[in-house]
């Protein structure tokens, strides 16, 4: 990992590295947790697990100003039902949430994103959730997985993800092309992939546009 | 860490490891972290985050019926309440659940555990949330931090923690004997302070059972 990190920030210092480490500990932990992922590994973001709540959990993160806190929403898994669909009834200022999942996005937005650093992961499985996120999250970015190997719609995904301005998504496969090929050529097989979704994100994002 | 575990296991094959990894993934992910936890690391147990869900997260894990699955519950950080203590309204054949934490003791408890594999993780620093825990989950075992650099209360996390035979309990501090000493004989005093905690908690265990 430190390797192909490395191998990134030399060649191509463009590409923004995201380690999806899931963290969440107590504070002790979650501040060498960061210095790991940000000064060992030279991440430029990770993925954090909200069930520890920000305080005494979440900070050592959320407090580095200079970097990406990509935090679990909905995630594409089929158990993501079980806690994050957990019927809540929260009231607020800023209107009622109803599950787990909505009342963490409500934190994200009005409680953890005070360094303008937060994204929330919201799995491409679940369309309808991901629209009502957006709807909560106005335009805070969004980290979407679930697209290829896990089978969620790209083009649901770009129709409800997308910000006002047609931006605000990241978009994820990972098995998709990393696997493209076992063969000789699986470099190529796995460039081949990755342009055909950029290209399949475009045109769609295109259409939706117009 | 691997030579850590490595020397336990060849001259203390008797002290169970518990890998802290708070995993928690996808279902492909979870394969191979618990590879890494069991088989790289050879560990007896691992601690998971509920986030998720059992589906498509957590089962490489549970399935593992020789080892030890220890699931937070209610973990020891201030932030504990805000996702954890969230207002819940579930109602089951079994009782109604009130907030997040109760949900995830009651669906461990009757449906996470075929294996008799599972522990939950419930911090010493909110003991009323302990007792209620014990009363939820029954003889269930619980794994206990907080005690040590935390502050969490031994006297109340073993009057509310222990189960029904006096046992059913780890209580886990770190700091305070890793970092009992940075002199010299640092391994000594950690030793005492090991031993101290040790003394403690069985005097305090003989009085309440008398």
């Amino acid at each position: 990992l430190i390797d192909t990190i490395e191998y990134l920030k030399k060649n191509y210092p463009e590409i923004p590295v995201i380690l999806d480490g899931k963290f969440a500990d107590i504070e002790n932990s979650s501040k060498y947790y960061a210095k790991l992922a940000f000064e060992k590994f030279g991440a430029d973001a990770v993925t954090v697990n909200p069930y520890l709540g920000k305080e005494g959990a979440l900070e050592p993160f959320l407090e580095r100003k200079d970097k990406g806190i990509l935090i679990l929403c909905h995630t594409s898994n089929p158990g993501a039902k079980e806690i994050q669909e957990c019927s809540v009834l929260v009231l607020t200022l800023y209107g009622s949430f109803h599950s787990v999942w909505e009342y963490v996005a409500h934190q994200v937005v009005h409680h953890w994103n005070k360094n303008q650093n937060c994204w929330l992961v919201v799995g491409a499985t679940f369309p309808e959730i991901l629209k009502r996120i957006r709807e909560i999250v106005e335009d805070l970015p969004l980290f979407v997985p679930g697209i290829g190997a896990q089978r969620g719609d790209l083009e649901k995904t770009l129709r409800y993800g997308l910000d006002s301005q047609s931006g605000g998504l990241i978009i994820h496969s990972a098995r998709k092309i990393i696997y493209a090929s076992k063969r000789k050529y699986f470099a190529d097989a796995a460039k081949e992939a990755a342009k055909s979704l950029r290209d399949q994100i475009n045109i769609l994002r295109d259409r939706l546009r117009s």
